[in-house]
């Protein structure tokens, strides 16, 4: 792993509250972002612009944005799956937006009503918007290491699908494991596959750790040159398809990774951990990160 | 990660229940070697000669060796820590002889109830009387990461215990992080190290997750050349300086990212991952492993 600097992505107040069955309010969910960025998050998936009737877990994303801090040098990042996300995001004034794209039409038309052909025309329409507005759009590739409904994902599939959202003008393109299913020599693979294709946008990965391994899966991607990672605080974030399982890789479990490797990241490890059990407490369940419960080392 | 094969340890019936706080009776025991023999295991430490007034958790060695399926070609190996420990596995006729050197005086004076050196001593006799018995030895370097006593452990050290007991007629060395403080640039480091002092002896790694690090610590092992992995079914076996956090990497979880990588181990997945299930309940707790609760992927 070696000396260097990664950029985590806190995705905790989206991909870590919106499969949660305990709906935080909008004062929490401004405490939960305040934290992050008090322990020293500097880009965080704030809000999601979905419709709050499907998703309750994400509503009042507006007032999120109206209540966060815009004088603290952190991009506040908002998730879109249509144009009237998109509109919604921009009047709320995002620094940027980040577009899930299924790779794979199982999940594509169960989560956003359409197939990957046209996620990627609706992409394309945001993009050019969003371009237009000035303001800088990143495209998650999700279900790229294997999907609840169709299986395997064809790793090519995964490679064209990178290409066409570069291309369409996304500055940064993730990989997605989903639903956790990834391995290690999966992320080598899909990473390669994904930089040949991706022009000049950044590669960021997101993992679970539905099966223990998203943290072998971030340290494969550092490996191969990849320096932007999702994480979530506490390690919340479900997935709707496996609902005993664990969520997202938890922050303060891979910044410990990372730290003790001499990866530095600008956030604190122990704040961290902190807000993990905070987040915990109001969500009325222990979080599945293992930093808190075992304590730093060496001790502070 | 790739083709190529990888030998597991299935340490269960010993790290795994050394530290619950319920104690198993000989038949479980007995039913938790049977089903992991079953589902394809090849060598597995099955008990401890240690004081069962000091580990309750482990009377009852004698009866469990002489109730195993002694044609199964399955290598049932013993963990001792002296010269009175080895007497009695030679008597009960283990097949393997392993012994832990911590290396740290913290942990092994509280553990072992004698310095490092002392230990080493202690080693070299154990080894010369079980080559004289016609008994393979293996040493295990424990709190070979960090030590909860004495912090962070020197890796030069480490690598002179490995020289020491490769030297006394180890025929494996195993680099053990007894309480989950490890990181992969870590495990990179010290296997070198030990590769460097070993000899002929096989090199084997031990890992807990503690911190979330196990499974890449794994990776990082194998992607250094390392073909021996001890884990333990369920993933239990915390440690009793840590009583909130999780134990050893699970045996069924690790067989999901290697398999899945195409790393083959002779042992059924989907069968281990029952047999962690079976002994949460017999232990009356849920497994940390995570592929019992999220599934195989793809599914059956």
């Amino acid at each position: 792993m070696g000396v260097g600097r990664v950029e985590i992505v806190e995705v905790g107040p989206r991909d870590g509250l919106q499969n949660e069955s305990r709906v935080l309010p909008v004062e929490d969910k401004l405490e939960l972002i305040a934290r992050s960025v008090a322990a020293g998050v500097r880009r965080i998936e704030a809000v999601s612009f979905v419709n709050p009737k499907r998703v309750p877990q994400m509503a009042g994303a507006e007032e999120v944005m109206a209540g966060v801090d815009r004088h603290s040098g952190v991009a506040y990042i908002g998730l879109v799956l249509n144009r009237r996300g998109l509109d919604r995001a921009l009047a709320a004034g995002v620094d940027e937006v980040n577009v899930a794209i299924p790779a794979t039409d199982g999940f594509c038309v169960r989560n956003q009503g359409c197939t990957v052909q046209e996620m990627l025309a609706v992409f394309a329409d945001i993009a050019a918007a969003a371009q237009e507005a000035g303001t800088p759009v990143s495209a998650t590739v999700s279900t790229a290491f294997g999907c609840p409904f169709d299986g395997e994902t064809p790793p090519a599939r995964v490679a064209e699908i990178a290409h066409r959202v570069a291309d369409a003008g996304a500055v940064e393109v993730a990989i997605a494991d989903t639903i956790g299913v990834g391995v290690p020599a999966q992320v080598a693979d899909l990473v390669e596959r994904v930089r040949a294709v991706a022009g000049q946008a950044v590669l960021r990965c997101h993992f679970h750790n539905t099966r223990n391994t998203g943290y072998a899966n971030a340290l494969a991607a550092h490996a191969h040159g990849v320096r932007v990672l999702d994480s979530s605080v506490g390690g919340f974030g479900g997935c709707p398809f496996a609902p005993a399982a664990t969520g997202n890789i938890a922050t303060e479990d891979l910044l410990y990774m990372l730290h003790r490797s001499g990866v530095r990241t600008g956030i604190d490890q122990g704040a961290t951990a902190a807000v993990g059990d905070w987040l915990g407490a109001r969500l009325g369940k222990e979080p599945p990160a293992l930093l808190g419960r075992a304590g730093a080392f060496p001790a502070p």
